[in-house]
């Protein structure tokens, strides 16, 4: 079918077994691709029962049918498997030129089962698929293995890897994809299941075509939509993620000081997007077939990597190893950047872990006797790097906060876990649920953990719209009522963005709901309308949502921790608000059609196609 | 020996047995009186077993060598047992009249086994103890009980007694003592101790003399004290504990809006001890041998009980039920202080679990379908009264909130327990940890749980001293370091207010330790030194600790709730500060001589003449 090579890739890593699998035009229209094909599969062959880190969990490497086309931001892939993060559905979603890779080397994805007996990586080169020896990879940081397995394969090739903290089974491990143009699977941990695979990279490389089904129609919607993107995103084009860091304090989103403060606008200043563009920044870098470019490479004047040009931090990064931890030195947060990206860790959930340690440390609830003499205080960057190092290598403290901050602070005991700041044990991201309503309902109900990108909704609180669903304009983010629905509405169409791979930036580019259904019908050849688009998004979040049922997810378990939900902050742009989640909760499982304890009532699994997984 | 009547009674209430034991004196010398020889005798006849609720638990009623004599402020008593609401060690220290009245009946203390099969009520006369039956007073509130007791008995003789709320084991049930001038054994829930005993009252009635040693220095001594008290103590005379509100809501003391709000400028206006004086005030009343009379008798205007005159709100009550819940109608307040008093309930614990239920409603954990309709909004004193009347008869959501806010939080589960604000299972009283930072530790290691009096630290850091003991001038509040040795010495010092029988309040009239020690050899014929004194003190704080580390309370437990240690206020008279607790818990483990997990070492009890209970 057009959009997909048809073919998906099955290896089992145990045996050295591999085999290709017809994907069906049914399955692809009813699941598209990315992380809903993606739920389709650990859902059917994964439960409660399947150990994360264990030879049975499935790690699936997805493209989408718009992926290797032209439509622009489509140059994206999921990784799909149980989170040993969080023990239930996990997912990360990666820009970059890896999911192309893939397509042109003739395969739409990879299903990995099993534990390779030594370390191997994969070469999938034009058809042919090698397991090979990675002994000599073993140990090595992501941009070494990069660099390495280019030189052994093809320069041309695209290397998705681990670094060192997925070989050592870091549950907050990253996948590392497009070398020093890094972009990363960086949440729920994927990367300790490819270590526990004992799988440390593979390599893509191909010359195959995707066909497409109206070729003309989809060139002109393109070449209509392409420019204006650029002009409506420009900002998202000079500045990067980061540009958006002055704003995000100003109104309240930005999380300072373990998410106490409400205010740090001379920091924010230090580590913007527009200071970097001042100092570090030397040139933008785009995903396949972006136009926008928001990557950042950034060029070192000191520290142990000084003159390395790298990917520089994003917003995420600063806000969570900056603002978090109270670190307002650029240079020492692009430093750590560049140890995460090299050692393959999250930066959200690493900084969201460092911040937890400083937090602990001033409550005496971590001591010197921990940390082997190291004060761990707030604003330190060089302790905030030290921490890194360990984490990643699960040295001394850094083995306890490679468990991430719910384990972490489970293991502390006493008031650790008020200060554990995650849901379902993921950590937060960047964006604060008390300057947006509609995030509380978000993070708190998003299937992998609390996620800014998994309904994306304070988009639609601060100038986004959806007008085929009902938001011709934005809503106002302090307002309640109505979030619940708004938040499901976005969670649906996120999953589409996830599935026909689509990023969601395109949306500050101006692209419709309307936009994606016509990329989608011009590239497969369907005639899908907003309802059944809109349908397939719902379908997903409740297949991934029935995964989550299944290792026994349910209201207790759809909340955010305390402090955000009863803290008002005093000060800043959202000083006295609190999300009111209750309410917004059961508006939002009364309109899903799920009861009041969050289970999907069986109607509604019947009418979204989904009888066989009741 | 002197200041002592030298029985102690023994009933059995299952077989009806009643004894005599005579008190030696050398272990009175050792463990004094009170809660200290309380503490010597529930640790030999209870222990981790011991269902508090369960026959096997002893409900000790205790005064003390001071108790009956003229010395200004003893006529206290002290009840102990293992508490229903925490699972540890249990007190109550209570004032009135009806310690007086149990010595001059013959006795200085009754120990009190079993289970009546039947409501029962004991009746002291003079050297005679009855045991009789109360079915007919069953059902029946405190203050009903005791005028039927006293119609039955004497109308001289003195009631402890408890409500509905003890025969219904409300976990939060005080002993109520002295009738309409209300005095209650309100903390650790011993009032469903007394209702798992069937046992409803205790009237005694006597005209035994009780001697003294020196009897003309204590005259003088007490002669030249007393004027200095009343007139240092005038605020206290005039106000009643209500006069310092508006000052604690000035400096930052006043708990609001369950701990999360830093001021209530108003709210504090409305519910202070002034305004009561100008209002519904109508006389002081007095405890025992007391010369300041902090007792207060309001009328109320409105109101089911309109007309009558009874016992008003103290400064607890008023900050508990008042600002805690945002209710700023003092005639509310009031009548909710004659409601828990009528059926024995403790106003500090139902404030907190009123608060809780305000706030569990306001985040959706309690919602309308758990209180049949009910919306439970900050601020809502009829909402406030209803639920005094379901907690009181554990009627609907008032049974989950009778278990107090840490089991009630267990329950709701999800965030509650980050709100719930306690301390080792025990109600936070009315005075905040971060705008005293010594607060902190001591409600994290006071022996019965969160308790300003088992410490009393930040009198010693507001105007009071200690020079005897190395505190000739009062502290900053805000300082850290030597907190953890000031908190322990004024622990020690307490456990002395709590066994000779005089009340913390003297110290206000400007009472020394000096005065103590002379007080209690007046009285005894002993030659106690301050060393001899205050080590007496800390023998029994460590006796009623080792009561709790048999009981499985280390390190872990010493703690006060995260929104205390993490959450700035940002407004109010202690906006920024957070006490650090660790720092000063280390210094408080190092100089009690225990390990740095809370365990007393073994020289140290050697030290303390505890080796028996190793």
């Amino acid at each position: 079918m057009n959009g997909y090579v048809g073919k998906i890739l099955r290896i089992d890593l145990t045996t050295g077994d591999i085999k290709e699998e017809q994907l069906d035009e049914k399955v692809a229209r009813k699941y598209i691709g990315g992380s809903g094909l993606g739920a389709k599969i650990l859902f059917e062959e994964t439960d409660e029962e399947t150990a994360p880190l264990g030879p049975d969990n499935v790690l699936i490497f997805m493209t989408g049918p718009l992926t290797g086309t032209i439509v622009p931001t489509s140059g994206r892939h999921a990784v799909v498997a149980k989170s040993p993060l969080t023990g239930i559905w996990g997912e990360g979603d990666v820009g970059g030129h890896w999911g192309i890779g893939l397509k042109k080397a003739g395969y739409d994805g990879i299903i990995i089962k099993g534990k390779s007996p030594k370390p191997v990586y994969l070469w999938i080169n034009d058809g042919n698929v090698e397991i090979r020896d990675a002994a000599h990879l073993w140990g090595k940081d992501t941009f070494e293995t990069d660099k390495l397995v280019k030189e052994e394969t093809n320069e041309k090739a695209v290397v998705s890897a681990i670094g060192q903290a997925g070989e050592n089974l870091v549950k907050i491990a990253s996948i590392m994809t497009d070398g020093l143009d890094a972009r990363a699977v960086g949440r729920s941990g994927l990367g300790a299941v490819m270590g526990s695979k004992n799988l440390k990279a593979i390599a893509v490389y191909g010359n195959r075509k995707i066909e497409v089904a109206q070729k003309d129609k989809l060139k002109q919607l393109t070449k209509k939509l392409a420019p204006e993107m650029l002009k409506k995103a420009k900002g998202m084009h000079d500045y990067g993620t980061a540009g958006g860091l002055i704003t995000m304090e100003y109104v309240g989103d930005l999380p300072i000081r373990n998410w106490t403060q409400g205010k740090w606008e001379e920091g924010a200043n230090e580590i913007s997007g527009q200071k970097m563009a001042e100092t570090i920044l030397t040139r933008n870098y785009y995903c396949g077939s972006c136009v926008i470019g928001c990557g950042r490479t950034v060029k070192l004047d000191s520290g142990d990597y000084a003159g390395v040009e790298q990917a520089g931090p994003e917003y995420e990064t600063l806000a969570s190893l900056g603002a978090l931890c109270l670190v307002d030195d650029l240079n020492a947060i692009a430093l750590a950047n560049e140890w995460c990206n090299r050692y393959g860790i999250d930066t959200i959930s690493t900084g969201g872990v460092i911040a937890f340690a400083m937090e602990a440390y001033e409550h005496g609830l971590i001591t010197k006797e921990d940390t082997g003499g190291m004060e761990i205080n707030w604003g330190d960057s060089d302790v905030m790097l030290e921490l890194i190092h360990r984490i990643a290598h699960r040295k001394g403290i850094g083995d306890l906060l490679a468990e991430g901050v719910k384990k972490a602070a489970d293991k502390i005991g006493g008031i650790a876990p008020e200060f554990a700041i995650h849901s379902k044990g993921l950590e937060f991201p960047a964006h604060d649920p008390r300057a947006y309503n509609s995030i509380a309902v978000g993070y708190a109900t998003s299937n992998r953990g609390a996620c800014h990108l998994q309904a994306f909704s304070h988009g639609f609180e601060k100038g986004l719209t959806m007008p085929e669903v009902g938001y011709p304009e934005s809503r106002d983010r302090f307002e309640v009522d109505g979030k619940g629905v708004m938040t499901a509405k976005a969670q649906n169409l996120m999953c589409m963005f996830d599935s026909i791979k689509m990023c969601k930036f395109s949306l500050f580019g101006g692209i419709t709901i309307t936009d994606m259904v016509n990329f989608l019908n011009y590239v497969t050849g369907w005639d899908m309308d907003i309802d059944e688009f809109m349908q397939a998004g719902e379908r997903m979040f409740n297949l991934k949502r029935l995964y989550n049922v299944r290792c026994g997810i349910s209201r207790k378990d759809d909340t955010i921790p305390g402090r955000i939900l009863t803290h008002k902050r005093k000060e800043g742009g959202a000083a006295e608000n609190l999300p009111p989640l209750g309410r917004m909760l059961s508006e939002y499982y009364d309109y899903r059609g799920w009861t009041q304890e969050g289970i999907p009532k069986k109607e509604k699994l019947i009418k979204l196609g989904l009888e066989e997984y009741i």
